[in-house]
């Protein structure tokens, strides 16, 4: 049969919707500024969808940095991969005052964090390991352990008992493979916005011979006291072996990095495929990390402040009466039942009528009958901001208790 | 056992000899604006390792175009995912006007060409689906295979014979699986600089229902009439299904494209793993793609050049008895019989005595007794580059028959 035709005819749990949501719900474009209130279709809304923790994205000293670094160099130095011509000193000074702030030995970059994390992970293991990893690891975790040839072991998300277990299942295996154990999770869970139990896991350390690689997305930046991240919160940052993070979150950019100690992470350095056979990250990107490192390390008010607003919008959602799940970082979801027209409904009413830009979540990603909010406060919201917020979902949830929202029409422009 | 003894104890095949390759022959810094003169350890080489094929790294418009698109915007803009909230006018336009250039129906922009491909072909095939694919494909393309989870069959490089019989073995297997067939090969090889038999391979869809991916990373900007890639080249463009590009190489920056037919495309771009879960390419980046394509699209002069360069540095090294192999792009290789001390201090003499900087691969890259050096002639290099080049590789080559280069000691700075 033509491979095309299969593809044409299932499109995918979203690219059914594709006709309908395209430009609205899917592929949708804000405009101007990057900050808490941008422009949708023409009109300003409140947006909460944008993983910019600390507004440094629109940081003046970040923009001028920006500016300043395209303008010395161009978008396009360096050429080619780090390895064959790719490296600058900033690269390297960037990697050193990584290593300082996340208080590793040392620090690679990576181009990406899709393609880095999934080359670590094929470098680091080989057949005869066995992985063990939360079930509800990062899509590019998940794409890195479908190159592993060796075993992989699920266990329960946050679930320590069941990740005992599948260390058990490790531990047996490995007698005939002679591999070792490498254990993956994540610091915050980008989705739900829990953390990982970094400390819990941490503690089979003394029961089992395993190495832990934590993904810190969500936390670089915004967890633990100076923002080296989640691994701080829980005072276990020794304790991870290996520690990757990306710049798309708090950084306000592309790119990401693996620290930990120096033998690894120069086997990392020249052996991950994604960065020996692709280019290295431009120039600029790297001179404004350093800008944006600097930033983190220096202006904790930054930090204080994202957390004001993420205590103000959680709070006021709880006294609200609404189920925020178990976050215990800045992601707020917001979990509703109803169904998919319904959903859609209540989102363009937010979205229409109350200039609430915001990102939901329903089946088949989710069981059928849910639905997920997930909100993103940062340093940049204003309290005027939370408070409009949380007057349009307590009106919008009471329109979808009361069985008002039916099916929806995306408005014309 | 623990995880990372065993790669502290066995680093890799460049890896092991990180100690003493460690930014001289590995991770070397090449200083000063991209062009075919940089600074490397503060003097003056004649550069050939960078894809800056039509010199656009440093052109004074995009220059101009990078540095306002910075300042306009700065480097985070958009955030989120292009699906979510990270989709902008600019994306859209670029994809316009690549669609239009490469003469296909449509076009979906990727945030990075290696996880790009990766996700394309995890997105295409399913387990029934069957690819076959050169030997000789890209490091990414064999990445984007691994997650294939049904058969694929090789075919020995550029083989037209041996493709045909790989492909006889695979609709065989398909007539029990029920899926289809995906070719994947390249328009230019980047070790070899031979073109991929697109022509050929073309051919064979008469006896044979497969689809074509073609990755032209190489041949964009530089093969064919107007730039369009080694499809135009031979004529062929027409029955590539799925035409990958990359930005990395003539585009002198980073991200990537596939272009293909509305329906196929309208596909991928809701089902890539890499691009639903992963950031935009940042907006500033886009806007020096359209400036980049541009010049591609209005100044042929650039192509041109290139080509003069192209033809006296191939015609120079075949005139004095190189051998270049069987190259018809602007990829250079030179291929020398040595080992590996041999070929250190050829590369060394040629880097500190004669100021040429190239780069080299030897064992295990490449069988045990071989030496390639791959040159990168672009449209900014001079005659003048090209003369001392091949001056030098002459003597260097004569000092290599005489046996002269013994253990080299790379100098200390």
């Amino acid at each position: 049969m033509d491979i095309f035709e299969k593809l044409l005819k299932h499109r995918g749990p979203i690219g059914e919707h594709s006709e309908r949501a395209h430009g609205y719900f899917a592929f949708p474009k804000l405009e101007g500024e990057i900050g808490p209130r941008m422009k949708f279709r023409g009109r300003e809304k409140i947006v909460w969808s944008l993983n910019n923790y600390l507004g440094l994205a629109n940081h003046p000293e970040v923009r001028a940095t920006d500016a300043k670094a395209a303008a010395d160099f161009g978008l396009a130095a360096p050429m080619g991969a780090r390895m064959m011509s790719g490296n600058t000193n900033y690269h390297e000074q960037l990697e050193k005052e990584l290593s300082d702030y996340m208080g590793k030995e040392d620090t690679t970059l990576l181009n990406y964090g899709y393609q880095g994390i999934m080359s670590a992970i094929d470098a680091i293991c080989n057949r005869r390991d066995v992985i063990v990893y939360d079930a509800e690891c990062h899509a590019s975790i998940i794409d890195g352990l479908r190159l592993h040839q060796g075993h992989r072991y699920v266990f329960k998300h946050n679930d320590i008992v069941d990740c005992e277990k599948q260390l058990n299942r490790a531990v047996e295996l490995i007698k005939t493979t002679g591999g070792g154990i490498l254990v993956v999770t994540e610091g915050v869970f980008g989705m739900a916005g829990d953390q990982g139990k970094l400390k819990e896991i941490a503690a089979l350390k003394d029961k089992y011979e395993f190495r832990l690689l934590v993904d810190d997305a969500h936390g670089f930046g915004t967890m633990g006291k100076t923002g080296a991240g989640t691994g701080e919160e829980q005072g276990v940052q020794d304790k991870i072996d290996l520690l990757f993070n990306t710049f798309a979150k708090s950084g306000a950019s592309i790119g990401a990095f693996m620290s930990g100690d120096k033998g690894i992470i120069n086997y990392l350095r020249y052996n991950m495929r994604a960065q020996i056979f692709a280019k290295s990250i431009p120039l600029p990107l790297v001179i404004g990390h350093l800008k944006r490192v600097e930033l983190m390390r220096t202006q904790p008010a930054l930090k204080a402040k994202l957390w004001d607003n993420v205590n103000k919008l959680q709070r006021g959602l709880k006294e609200k009466g609404f189920n925020i799940g178990h976050t215990n970082s800045p992601v707020t979801p917001i979990y509703l039942q109803g169904d998919i027209p319904e959903a859609t409904a209540m989102c363009l009413d937010l979205r229409e009528n109350y200039n609430i830009f915001c990102s939901i979540v329903v089946y088949p990603v989710i069981p059928k009958g849910q639905i997920i909010y997930r909100l993103i406060p940062t340093a940049v919201h204003s309290d005027d901001d939370i408070a409009q917020t949380l007057k349009a979902f307590s009106e919008t949830k009471q329109k979808l208790d009361r069985k008002e929202y039916k099916v929806a029409e995306i408005p014309m422009v």
